[in-house]
């Protein structure tokens, strides 16, 4: 284990009011102090901020607040500091370097964090919430990533790996009285187990769709002629989300104007504009990525009017376009013009199309807001449909997903072998593939590589 | 006074390990306990840090850090509360909006920094000086920054009102027995008491054009034709800078390629290209814009070669743009080809232009970097001759600036009255002149437009 005292800005760049420095590792108090005007901090009490000065020699840096914990009381269980000062980038630079310059070393990106893990204090799915809740930019996502931060995952996992060690224990029990062809564990209940955890692993497995949609975003593909009034409904669906962001001020508001937060859940519209216009090679290019974005999409907004569109053209998109995996949402635009909801150009795509693909339809005036919230829902609708269970635990971790993927074909090996009669050699070995793979989402069983790749994608010091 | 309670983002905007939330104000305590998780801080020590999660109702919003600081030992002399979160823009905001939904409301820019002037902590120069601190992007900047936000400018303000006052309750005395004709006040110690007076605001006021130097750096024009090796000066010059600032990882860089920090003063370099190519209407205004950079500069590096150039040319062009306050630097370029520093060219020149024209004459090659490390030693003697005393406070604030001077000339006025046996009237109504003007400086005397405008530059977290 990695003893040296390591120390970053933990704030984020740029100048600000406060920043915060970061010091950790068995020197941290000696190195702070050798640079530190106020009070000696080997003899502060854990938890209590003093007032000095940082000093480089004689030379005073900055008047500073410095905050003292003590191990292992401390977020990377180690003595740790953490300086308050003016927040200038100018200075955050001269204080590090006073601190190098003292015996401490720049920070790796995510040590501190990594430094928690390694002693112990929080799993590795914890860690990696970390940098979730960090990053996390709306409700749902930071929800899921404290949940995880809280242990969540972690829980879940210790008890799938208890179920299974009980179950482990038995057969290799069994293992050790081979010769003796003797059966300890009872194979109906170790069925019942079995099934029981098949359940459990599948609930967290499916429960990936849904977190990935709301850590990731939802991709929302828009559909239709240059007139029928995508940018009027962009701008509909925007503009309340907008006036909640700027209701606080001194707050970071999103500049990308594609990406919309409805009820914590980020969808992001993508403009397809130019599917149906083929008439030369450039533009065929242009479908072509249309139809792309449209492949990667879960949701497509189809936007038509009676005035500019007929009904087989909107037919035949849907004919065309149909997945199981997309929701197409066909909005009949400028209804405010017409004002009849029930005409027979709907009634046509109703009784063609409803039949056989499952699409939604609904009447909006993108200019006069109608039917916005009722599009809203549609979308909300789609997110909580992803939900399978009322489970709290939800995988928004590729990495967890795939190790929950790879434990549960173990157990499902488990199961087949069981009521093949296999040898208990092979129920052995498949039970610790499956244990392993769980101890990989908690960092029980994992490798440098594996530790590396986490890490690395962490700011320097977090 | 205001009493309310206000709450803040302190840290720079944008995505960082760690966030800082500021509350201050009566009901910190009351309002955070109100959705705070963890210890109730009304209860805790001042100066201590406690563990827990913010939360919306039930709802945990994150898991924080809570500084507690009681009045009056605080920064803004009020009770105050420091969140330290995870720093996600969208947690930042989440919990600002829950401070404020229990009775907190969003700081206006500047307002922590103006509850501890108000309160009486710190003078208005020292608030001044905290922006200034938070501001400094270079060695000298902060230091300077430093000892004024420590008092240095309210000490020596406060020496010189104290000697003011004294000499004012005198004057006022006669005042009060003015019918007797009496004159209490000695005239020789009065007039000695008003020279030293003189002398220190002047050094002072002259410190200004060091300050100013320092805080806002040194304009450089850079003159010569197109091949004469200015961006190759330019990479040589800024060549070992950034070698530095890259050394530190985790802070911010300067991306404006054209300032470079030399010795802790910032040197702004001006591309003055064209001022020798009038051919027409367009060149005319190019020529036009770089005679207005050179007329702000307070440096002219004139870049020449004995291949592109004739001894004339030059003579002619510092003939035309010499002036008492434009340090004029002649680079002799690529002498790497030649190789000769002792050349008729320079001979030349010298024998024009020295007797009659302040000029320091270089021989350098951009390509070789020879000469670099000579030409920074020129600017910074630029900057070291500034330097009119060995006074270590320095004015960097126009406002402080402006002061001074009107306190000065009212000085004067009592001095030539004096001489001239004016009436004790007149002597006490300039005194009380001078006394205000210093009593701007500290914020003693002002008024809400001063104030207002003083903190509206600063950030809201200040």
């Amino acid at each position: 284990m990695n003893h040296d005292t390591i120390c970053a800005l933990a704030t984020a760049n740029g100048v600000g009011a406060l920043g915060i420095i970061r010091v950790s590792g068995n020197k941290a108090f000696e190195i702070v102090n050798r640079c530190f005007e106020g009070k000696n901090l080997s003899k502060a009490e854990s938890h209590t901020v003093h007032y000095g000065f940082i000093k480089d020699g004689d030379e005073q840096i900055d008047e500073v607040m410095v905050s003292v914990f003590k191990a292992p009381r401390t977020f990377t269980t180690e003595n740790s500091v953490e300086i308050s000062f003016h927040g200038s980038p100018h200075i955050a630079k001269k204080i590090l370097e006073v601190l190098i310059k003292n015996g401490a070393r720049m920070a790796k990106a995510g040590e501190f964090t990594m430094r928690a893990f390694m002693n112990g204090r929080i799993d590795l799915s914890q860690a990696e919430a970390i940098a979730d809740v960090i990053a996390s930019e709306n409700e749902a996502s930071r929800k899921v990533a404290l949940n995880q931060l809280k242990g969540g995952i972690s829980n879940e996992i210790s008890e799938l790996r208890g179920d299974l060690l009980n179950f482990t224990s038995l057969v290799e029990l069994e293992l050790d009285f081979a010769e003796e062809d003797v059966e300890f564990a009872d194979r109906t209940a170790m069925k019942m187990l079995l099934d029981s955890l098949e359940t459990k692993l599948s609930a967290l497995i499916d429960s990936f769709q849904y977190g990935n949609a709301i850590k990731n975003g939802v991709d929302v593909a828009i559909i239709g002629k240059p007139n029928a009034g995508k940018s009027t409904l962009l701008n509909a669906l925007l503009k309340e989300e907008r006036a909640i962001v700027s209701d606080i001020a001194g707050t970071t508001r999103d500049t990308i104007e594609e990406i919309l937060h409805i009820k914590g859940t980020a969808f992001r519209f993508i403009d397809t504009a130019g599917i149906r216009e083929t008439t030369d090679e450039i533009e065929a290019i242009g479908v072509q990525k249309a139809k792309e974005k449209i492949a990667t999409a879960k949701i497509l907004l189809y936007l038509y009017d009676e005035f500019d569109s007929r009904p087989q053209e909107v037919i035949d998109f849907v004919k065309e376009f149909y997945r199981e995996d997309l929701k197409i949402i066909l909005l009949h635009n400028k209804i405010d013009i017409n004002g009849s909801l029930e005409n027979e150009f709907d009634q046509q795509l109703a009784e063609t199309l409803v039949p056989v693909y499952t699409t939604t339809l609904l009447p909006i005036s993108a200019k006069d807001q109608t039917g916005i919230e009722a599009l809203k829902t549609e979308l909300i609708h789609y997110v909580e449909n992803l939900k399978q269970d009322e489970s709290n635990v939800i995988i928004t971790n590729q990495r967890h997903y795939e190790a929950l993927q790879k434990s549960l074909e173990s157990v499902t090996r488990v199961k087949s072998a069981i009521s093949q009669s296999f040898h208990t050699e092979l129920l052995a070995y498949e039970l610790r593939y499956a244990l392993e793979h769980l101890g990989e989402i908690s960092g029980e069983f994992t490798n440098d590589e594996v530790l590396g790749n986490i890490f690395s994608k962490f700011c320097i010091g977090k």
